[in-house]
Formats: structure tokens, sequence, C-alpha cells
């Protein structure tokens, strides 16, 4: 196992005691089966753990058959792991007797601490002191515990205990995991580790996620989440452990983030991307897989844990009537999935093999009249069709249907070489042919809704494994002259740059800015405007700008010579009166480009994810932004403009792009990218709108807000 | 029950025999268990039928204990009802003879008719017409057949039979059908009616609706279909039903129509809104509550069987843990629903009643030392809270955790004032929790997601039956002028109108154009565009216009003299050279409007919902736009504007309108409303971009494209 070397403990230590523990106590046991401290021994004792238990109970005596200590300090030496289910009041003073006698690590089930009040945080901050000083590891407090399946450790409070398999759970809340845990045992899926950090007042979620990439007994990570006190850690773990297994995360309490952003956000800022949408915009570079709900998020376990990956996105759906198999071909189409026929050349030899009233065409409908045999040959043909990607079986309840039969047909070779998803529609009468599927280990659904969201997920894994290498785009960029602006801008201290400094370090990066010409006196400006052609917008230029921050600075949509006239005496005349000290270099002459389509894109420098860009249309709301972490490589930067139809959103920015103009647009997100990366103390940057041109001109940055982060010195 | 008047059979005299036959026969049993004949008679015996059930098989004896008849023509004259499970090819001799026997009603199992092969259409043709002339009622071909539970008549294939209720179901799929069937048994949902029309080669959809909309022991309706035959006539019923009592409807197929749709498209109709957004945009007009996949239209279903409508979208969410609180949360928000916090003159009493881990801010919750107790406490508060509508609660599975208790303890008075749906989470320890809701017709679902959709289509029915008079907005508008352009264009036989015309149509109806003014020279044309203000569009004017259709006859965005001669005199000479005997009545100049959000909006007439209006972005793909059925009240309009928010999709032109704006295009929309109203033969309105101006002016329509119905005659 890889040990990380940048951590103050090494993670093989970390969790070494916490999973792989010889000895262990329970501290707070009780015989009281309305008290957790029951609940959690009778696990202990049951899960099939060989090596000692101690149980600590004042009160002596025995409890579920085991003799009880009835001090901590009467515990012999050097125990493994401890897990303490005691009121939060006594946790800590048994926890500094249990560390004393030399115990390795520790789970603390109990809540009262941070997640009730400032006292609690208080126990808390004493407790992970008493932990980091004798460098034991501590998982909680408030956590469900600890389960190392194949060990037959169950320190936990889970009331089912799933068979042992590849699936590992790693959860913030303690019901949550409950749930699945209880899901998964039902659905006799295997799971290895189970771990909860409760309030991560030890071992953080990350660390949890870094030892889980790590761990040769996990193939698949389900993780929730529902705080991140430091995302972009917990993201670098994620993504080390997605790059060899799937990683299936549910994120609760994103409307609590919205809530508490909005408020928190300073006017005009209501405009960037949310918390949420930066998420999973990290998730979708990482190759996280997130889903979006508890089913949904357990359904795509199971499918991952029990299939291979599928080679392409052409499903054929084969079913014993139409109607399911009409709703599954709509389903697989709004997850960008196609329902695809059989070969003719493969279709053609099932005719004998098949119900007279079977149809191949579309959705392949076995008619209400398919048995099992029916179901095995034609799952044959489907096998041996190389153009077909995976497979959808429905199987629903009529008169004549063995679905216990119809699941040995379809599986009667073993696991199929595509990936097979069945589904079970009805009631009782699906319930058999479930079953059965579970105790083979197969995937099986109720809903065809369900089946085609796991496949979904399978997918777009298998996407992101195949995707190439990252290749940032270079483009030839005038550094120097974007540090000198920025250099300049700073020595005045102020966040904001004036529009036409924004511009200029645009245009510095290569994004076209509409042409102008500076101009002194009022007729240069005419004649600028002349050749230019009207509209034009006028800018003021002055190293003073900043000091006029509550009057405009510019005019736009100038038809006209006299409207630039007034213009200019008003720019030029109300700066002098403000700034009667200030150094007026002028106006700026600036084309208007009112044709075309408009787009708006920027980027925001996230606190924990670092620079974002976004992209959307002129009023795109902030949860509907589509995200990308910077750097973008071009494809990315495609994908982002591509993103509005595979997220079934509008970005009428995207859909009638052509493909020069998406390449312009995604070019300038590129060029962004490297501006942001290059000068870190760009904080903000927002073109709106870009004007997208026809006939293969780049497109425009027409208008352009950016700041700087504020006392931040220039490289 | 209210009989129609306007169909050639009454609907009692249809449905009568068909649902409440005195006798039945079943023709084509069988002794084998691998027919369906056989399973057809072992439905028909054991459903609870108290009249005599004939049976009709050439090898005679006895089938399940009954005697059996060998041939039909020896059956008792003036059976009510029979049902024909023979193969196709001998299904219309049988019927032939049944009906000469002076049978009452038909119901026809069998496939293999216009669902096969044409011959089978030919069959089916043959079948309809027997009845038609004997105007006996035919159920079918390839039906699932019929049920009136309360009647103990089953006469389908299904393999449920449900206990009896009030939920009617009626589907186009004989397999989703025996799925819902399936599931409404397991789940002790009780039915009225079932009603499988297979083919509609007899009665229709729309009949059978119609019926259930005036059947008394039917509460709520479930419909599923896949075709549209006449969807004018459908809605039509269902909207009479749903004015009565909640029909939730799932739509399968709905990619097949796009696809075929897009197939047959003309050249620039591929922005028209597609089929299947029409016919959302026609439930949302009727109440139809339409769900988007199978689960959710079943859980829908037994949301609105169980419980009184909400009387707000104030949700509590009640839950053993927080991060299913928080989960729910996320889900309400994402439904337009709210989660709310209790009264605190409410939650502080309970404070000793509840666990001390207990946190009543947000989502409340009990911690996993939630007892049955607290649950009931806390719902009881709820109950007295005046702000809170609905509630959901959760359990999952932790050691102290009592299922079945915890439901008696929330029933325990009986069902609750407020909807209430509960959440079961998790696999076998959920299981009993979920039965004796189950068992206590209570609402119950497994997931969050799955209760919060419910409770969501539970909130919009409450709304669609708690609005308002539809009242139509009145308008001065010049019909006179309107109908002299039409009629004067109708001369010329084109559909399509000149830009100008349907300008001047527009304006007539009280829509803004944008301003300018028609001129007969250069000189003239110049003078304007000094007037007006550069930059200005060009249109060409003449009554021959529709000889030059190959030619471009506007210019636009001229910006400054030298364009616009350039354009006047390309205009004019190419215009002659086209057309030389041609009237050039001279140019129109026209102001240009650069600035300003773009909207599309429009009417296209759908052949089976007639009007539908429809609004965008300027490239907003067809599956995205927002429809609504003409004529649209001021409500309806600024619903359809505000609808981007609610369906989740970006509609950048409604996201930042202020109120006025949001008024204006909503009154654009109005007046389109009346004018295709008004002027049935025009066919097509497309406005784009519409230019939302700021300060309170109306919108101005810079283009417009407007088609007539070609062959219609102005009344």
């Amino acid at each position: 196992m890889p040990l990380e070397s940048d951590t103050p403990v090494s993670y093989h230590s970390l969790f070494n005691h916490l999973l792989s523990p010889r000895s262990l106590v329970i501290v707070g046991a009780s015989r009281d089966a309305e008290k957790l401290g029951h609940a959690l021994l009778k696990n202990a004792l049951s899960g099939g753990f060989t090596g000692p238990v101690h149980v600590v109970n004042p009160n002596g005596g025995e409890i579920l058959g085991r003799p009880v200590t009835t001090r901590v300090a009467d515990l012999p030496r050097g125990i493994d792991l401890a897990l303490l289910a005691l009121p939060a009041e006594a946790t800590l003073d048994a926890a500094r007797i249990v560390l004393s006698r030399g115990c390795q690590s520790l789970v603390v089930i109990s809540d009262g601490f941070r997640d009730m009040d400032a006292e609690g945080a208080q126990r808390e901050d004493a407790l992970t002191k008493l932990c980091r000083d004798r460098e034991v590891p501590l998982l909680g407090p408030n956590s469900l515990g600890v389960i190392h399946r194949h060990l037959g450790l169950n320190g936990s409070l889970s009331v089912a205990y799933p068979p042992p398999g590849g699936i590992s759970l790693l959860t913030q809340s303690g019901a949550i995991g409950a749930a699945a845990l209880d899901w998964m045992a039902a659905r006799h899926l295997g799971i290895a580790k189970m771990l909860s950090p409760g309030n991560e007042a030890g071992v953080s979620m990350a660390e949890c996620m870094t030892y889980l990439a790590h761990d040769s007994e996990t193939s698949v990570i389900a993780c929730h989440l529902e705080r991140l006190t430091d995302g972009a850690t917990f993201l670098r773990a994620a993504t080390e452990a997605s790059r060899g297994k799937p990683v299936v995360l549910l994120l609760g309490g994103s409307s609590e983030w919205r809530a508490s952003q909005a408020d928190g956000s300073e006017p005009g800022e209501e405009s960037l991307p949310d918390a949420p949408s930066i998420f999973a915009a990290a998730c979708d570079r990482t190759g996280v897989i997130q889903a979006h709900d508890f089913q949904g998020w357990l359904d795509i376990l199971m499918a991952l844990n029990h299939l291979p990956l599928p080679r392409s996105g052409r499903v054929a759906v084969l079913s014993n009537g139409l109607g399911p198999g009409l709703l599954t071909a709509d389903l697989l189409a709004g997850h960008g999935l196609t329902s695809v026929s059989l070969d003719p050349a493969l279709a053609a030899p099932l005719k004998g093999q098949i119900p007279r009233g079977a149809n191949l065409r579309g959705p392949l409908d076995l008619s209400g009249m398919a048995l099992p045999r029916h179901y095995q040959a034609t799952l044959k043909a489907i096998e041996a069709d190389e153009k077909i990607g995976a497979t959808v079986s429905i199987i629903t309840p009529q008169p004549l249907t063995r679905p216990v039969e119809i699941v040995r047909a379809l599986l009667t070779d073993g696991p199929t070489r595509k990936p097979l998803v069945t589904v079970f529609m009805g009631g009782t009468h699906a319930r058999a042919g479930m079953e059965e599927m579970d105790s083979l280990h197969a995937p099986c659904y109720p809903t065809p809704e369900r089946a085609v969201l796991a496949l979904a997920a399978l997918d777009q894994y298998a996407r992101w494994r195949g995707r190439g290498p990252r290749i940032l785009g270079q483009f030839p960029v005038n550094r120097t002259r974007v540090r000198r602006l920025i250099q300049r801008h700073h020595l005045l201290g102020q966040a904001r740059l004036p529009e036409m400094t924004a511009k200029e370090i645009l245009q510095a990066y290569g994004i076209v800015i509409p042409e102008g010409e500076s101009a002194t006196t009022i007729d240069e400006a005419l004649e600028s405007a002349e050749r230019i052609g009207y509209p034009v917008t006028l800018h003021l230029l002055s190293p003073e700008l900043h000091l006029a921050s509550d009057m405009e600075t510019r005019h736009v949509d100038l038809p006209d010579p006299r409207a630039l006239r007034d213009g200019f005496d008003l720019l030029t005349l109300r700066f002098a009166r403000r700034v009667p000290e200030g150094r007026l270099e002028g106006v700026f002459v600036e084309k208007n480009l009112a044709h075309g389509r408009h787009a708006a894109l920027g980027m925001v420098r996230d606190r924990q994810f670092g620079p974002i860009l976004h992209v959307g249309g002129e009023n795109t709301p902030p949860d509907e932004m589509i995200c990308q972490l910077a750097p973008v490589t071009s494809e990315e930067a495609i994908a982002m403009l591509r993103a509005g139809c595979r997220q079934q959103k509008i970005h009428a920015i995207c859909a009638e792009m052509n493909d020069s103009e998406l390449q312009g647009v995604a070019e300038v997100l590129q060029r962004i990218s490297l501006l942001v990366t290059d000068f870190p103390e760009i904080e903000r940057v927002e073109i709106n709108p870009l004007i997208i041109r026809r006939a293969g001109l780049p497109p425009v940055a027409t208008e352009c807000e950016m700041r700087l982060q504020s006392g931040r010195a220039t490289p």
C-alpha cells in the first residue's frame, strides 16, 4: 500500500489500528437493549471478529455473555482500538485513561459535541488535542463507527451487516450510512469497509478517501457528503481514487449552501456560479460520479459493483411489451444514450426462436408471450452484435411470464460480456425475479428509470476513463504587458480595473476586443468615429479614473456625431468637475458591435477550488451556469459549450453555434484559463456580452469587468 | 350519470354492458396453463363475479370445473359480454357468431391486428365495421381486458387483482397496465375500474376517459398513453375529468414522437415546439398531472388516493437524522416547495418530549434516539402549526428505531389533517414500517425523492384546483384592417406574408413595431433615415413582392448614408430586373433597435391542439420552449415567462425581466393570442427577436414572419 509522505501521520499507521485491530474494547457497553452501548457491543460480538473484545461498564457483571471490566483503568495495556459510547460529558476522561493505557486508536460514537452547541465544540477541541498529542487516530465523535468486513470487525451502530465484498462506504451522516448499509444487506451487496468520520475531529473525509483509494479490498467507493471543510483536499483525494476505481458521491444540503451563499454575497455577485455548481464541475473534472438522490446513489453503486463498463452508449432494450420499451427509449434519450435495433443479420435467424408477435424494430418487443428461452436467444444475438454496448432487459408480469426462469435463462452462461441491467416491473410477481437476480449478483431494478440512470453512470465513468491525456492549448500571449498593467493598477489599491485596462489585458492574451482609437480632442474623436463607423461607445481615459468611480465613465451606443459631441463634453466636463486635479488623457472611441449572438463568460476564483471558468447566456442564473475548473483544455472548453444539450438546460448560445463559432468561443475560454492561471491575483473576470460573429470572425469581448485580489502583490 | 349527447352511442350504453354485464362468456378458454385463454378464464372465475360465466372451447369437456360449450353458435342468446382470446385469424368469425347470438359487448384480448402488419390492420377494420354496424361496444383488440372491481368482474389478463378502491386505470399498453396493477396489489391500493382499449378499434381512450370522469366509483384516474390519434378530443375528456378528480398521466414514446416529427418537418420548422412540449402545455392548462416516469406515476397515484390536498407548499421535514433531512430540503427546493422550521412557540414546549440531541431548526432532526412518542409529539406540533402545509416524515434504521411502532404513533389519531408522506429508508429493517403504512392506507416511500415528488404533484394539483376564473384580457384592436390585409394577400395565393404586411398586422393588434417611414426616392429615404437615426433597415415595398421571393427584399443594419444609398439601389434595381412589370411602391426605412434583451415568441397552429403560443430565447431548441394553448389570460402569459425558473430551464429572457418588462412581454403574448383566435387562417407567427426595452417602453417586434393556411378563405 503506497504511503503518503506529506501528512504528519502516515496513512498506514493512521488506519492500521482503526481498521485492523488485534484487540478492542467497548467503553460504555450496556445491558439495556434501549442503549446504544448495547447495540455497539452486540455488533462487535456478532461481526466475526476473532481477537479479544473487552467490555467496560461501571456496574460490572456480564453483558451478552462477556465479563465486564468496571473501570477503564483496569483494562489490559495496549488494546488496539477503543470504541466509546458514553455521554459526551464523560467521553474526554474515558478517552484520556484509555490512551494512557496504551490504546492505539479511538472511535467515538456519541453525539453532543460540535454537532450540538458551543460547549460541545469545546469538548470536541479537547478531544482532538488529546489524540493529536498522543498521535492516536480518532474517528468521530458523532460517528456511526467503523466496519472492516473482511476482518469481521463491526465497530458500528449499523443495524445491518452486509456480506463481504468490494464496496466501501464513507459517510458524513450516520443516518444515511445506516440506511445505505441496510439497503445493501437486503440486496446482497458486499462491502469492504465502512468509515464514518462524524464531526471529523480526528481523521477527515479526505484522509479516509485517500486510504480507500489505495485499499486493495475496495473496488467501488460510495461517499456521502454534506459539509466541505477543505474541498480542494477532498477533491484531490477523490481524483486520486477515481483514477483507480469508481467513486460515487451523494451530496446533501446544497439548498442550504445556496441559501447561505446568497446571504453572504455582495451586490453583483448573484451572477456567480454557486457552490453546488462549482462542486459539480469539480466532480466532472475528476471523474467522480455525482448521484442526484439517495436511490440513484445506491443504484449506481450496484451497477458499478456487478458490471463491466460499456464500450458504447448504444443500448439494446429487450422487453415483453412495447410500452415499457418505449418508456425506456425515452429515458435513454434523456441521458444521452441511444436505443438501437438489433443488426438485421442477427435479427433474421431469431425469427423462429421468438414469439410470432415479437417485433425487433426499435425497442425489442418479445410480446407478452415471451418465455425464458426467447429472452435467452435474443440476448445471445445482442451479445454478438458488436455495435451494441449494453442491454436493458425488462420483464413485466404477464400470465405466461416466469420471472425466476427468465433470470436463469439470461444468466445461463454466467455474467454477460456487455453490461446487462434488468428491470422487473410490478409488485409481488416482480419480487421473485428481483430476488433471484440479487442472489446471482446481477443488477436489477424495479423500474426502467432506475436501470437507465445506473447504466448512464456506467457510461459516464467509461467515457471519463477512456478520455485522452489532458493537453492544455498553448497561445502566444504578452505576459509582460499584463504584468505591467496589473502592477500599475495595484499601486492605486483598487480591486476593480477600469474597463479599458481590463480589455487591454484581454487583448494581450489574444482575445479580440472592439476596434477603436484613442483621441484627445472632439475633432479627433469625430474623425475616429467617422473612420470606425457609428454607433460608437466613448470611454474616458485617465490614470485617475478610480477617483471618479461614482460617475459614469463611458457613453454607449452613440448613433451620430451630435451624440458623440454631447457624450464627449459630458464625460470630460464632469470628470474635470469631479477630479479637478485629474490628468485627462482623452477618450477611446470604440466601435459598437450590435449584431451577433451574445454569450457571457468569465472566471471566479473559488476559495476552495481555485479558478472556476463559467459560461452562460447573458442572464443565466447562477445554478444554471456551466462551470469548469481552470485550466481547461480545448476539449473541455468545447464540452462546456456543448454541456447545454447534455444537461437538458437551455444554452441558446451553444445550441446554434456552428463548429467554427464553437471553436472561437472555446478559444476565448482557454485564453481566460491561461490568463487566470498565469496571474493568480486576478480574482474575477466577467465578459458580458461576448459577441459571436459570423463568417469565421473571432468573437469580440464588448464589455469586461475584471477585479484583482485586494492587497495581493504581483509576482 | 350525465350522458353525452354528441356521440352516436351514449356513454351509458357504451360502457354499461362492457363494465356491468349480467353474464359473460370466454371464447377461446383453454385448459392449457400456457395459453392466455386459460389465464383469462381463471381470472374471470376468481374475481368474484356472481353472474353466469360461459366457456367456449372446441374440445368441450370441463375447464377449471366449468362445463364447456364446443361451438359459439350453441351459446344461449343475449349474453352481455364476450371476452375473446382466439388467434387473430379466428377472431372475426367468432365475433360475428357471438354478436348474431345477441351478445351486447365485446373485449378482444388477442394481438395480431393493426399492431402486427397490414393484413392484421384489415382484420381490425373488419372487426370495427362489424361492431359499429351492430352498435356493439368493442374493447381492443390487443387489450389487457376490463376490470370492474366492485362488481367482481375480472375480464383481464392481469396477474394481480388489487382490492376494491377508488383508482381507475386506463392504459394503452397491456404490459404497463399489468405492471401497474401488480404494484398496486402489492401496496394494497384499491381499484375501481381497469380499461385497456388496446388498438382502439372500438371505444377510444377519450371515450374511456369521459366515462371515468363521470364514474362515481372512481376518485383518481391513472392513464398511460403512447399514441394520440385525436389529441384534442382526449384532452377535452381529460379536462372534464380533472375538474372533478385528479388525472395522472404517463406518456411513453416521446423520443419516437420527436424523431418522427424531426424527420417530417420542413426546413425552418425545427424551431417549432415539439409534440411532447405541446402535450405538456395542454396538460398544464387542463390540470392533468403529467408523471415523468413509471415509478413517479404510481407514487403520485398513491399520494392522491390516500391524502387531502396541501394548503401550502411549506413543508415540515421530520427525521431521525440530519443527513436525510438535508437531502429532503434539497429535493423540496428543487420542486419549488420549501422546508420550514416549526413555529418557535410550538417548538419550545416540545423540548422535554424529544431527545436531548434533537434539533428543531431547519429540517426537524429528532436524532438517532428518536422513539415513536417523539415522532408523535412532534407531528402533533406540526399539525397545530397553521403555517405548515404538509409533512414529510423520514425514518432511517438505527439501533433504537422501531418502525412499526413509529407508524402507529404517527397515525394514532387516524389520518392527519395535513398531507403526511412517510419515508422508510433502508432495506430489510425499513420493510416492516412500509408494510405497516400500506396496511393503514397511508402513503409511504423508500426514499425522500419519491415522497417529495408525490407531494409536489399534490401541491401542483391543489394550486390548479385553487386557481381563479380564467378571464381573457380585452384590447382595442383593428380587426377590419387585419381582415383587409389578409384578404388582399389571400388573392395572391401565397402562404407567407411579406414582412411589412406581417408587421402591419401586429401593429393593428397593438404590438409595437420599429418606427419608420416609407419613401419613394433615395432622397426621401435619406431624409427619413436622418430623421429616424442610423442604423436603419430598408424594406422593399411592392404588391408583387411574392414574385421576387428568390431575392432578398430588405437590407438590414445600414449604418450610414452611403450604405443606405447602396442598399436602395440594390433593392430597386434588382427588383426591376427580376419583375420588370412589377409595381414598385418605394421602400420603407425602419429604425434599428440594437440594444435591449431579445426574446423569441410566436404561435404555431397544431393539428390536434389548435393554436399554441411559445416563447423562448433567440435560439431556444424546440423541446425547451415554453408553450401554452391559446387563448391565454394575463396570468397564464406571465406564468409562461416565469416558467423558466419553475422548470429549471434557462430562460435568459425571463430571469432578469423586471415586473414592467414582464408585463410588456406578457401583453404581446396576449395580443398574439387574441389575433390568432380572431383569425384562424393565421397558421404561424414568429417574432424573433422581440426587443425588450428599458424604462417602461413596450417591447418591439423587430422581425416577424407570418404564414396563412393555404387555401383557407377569410371569414
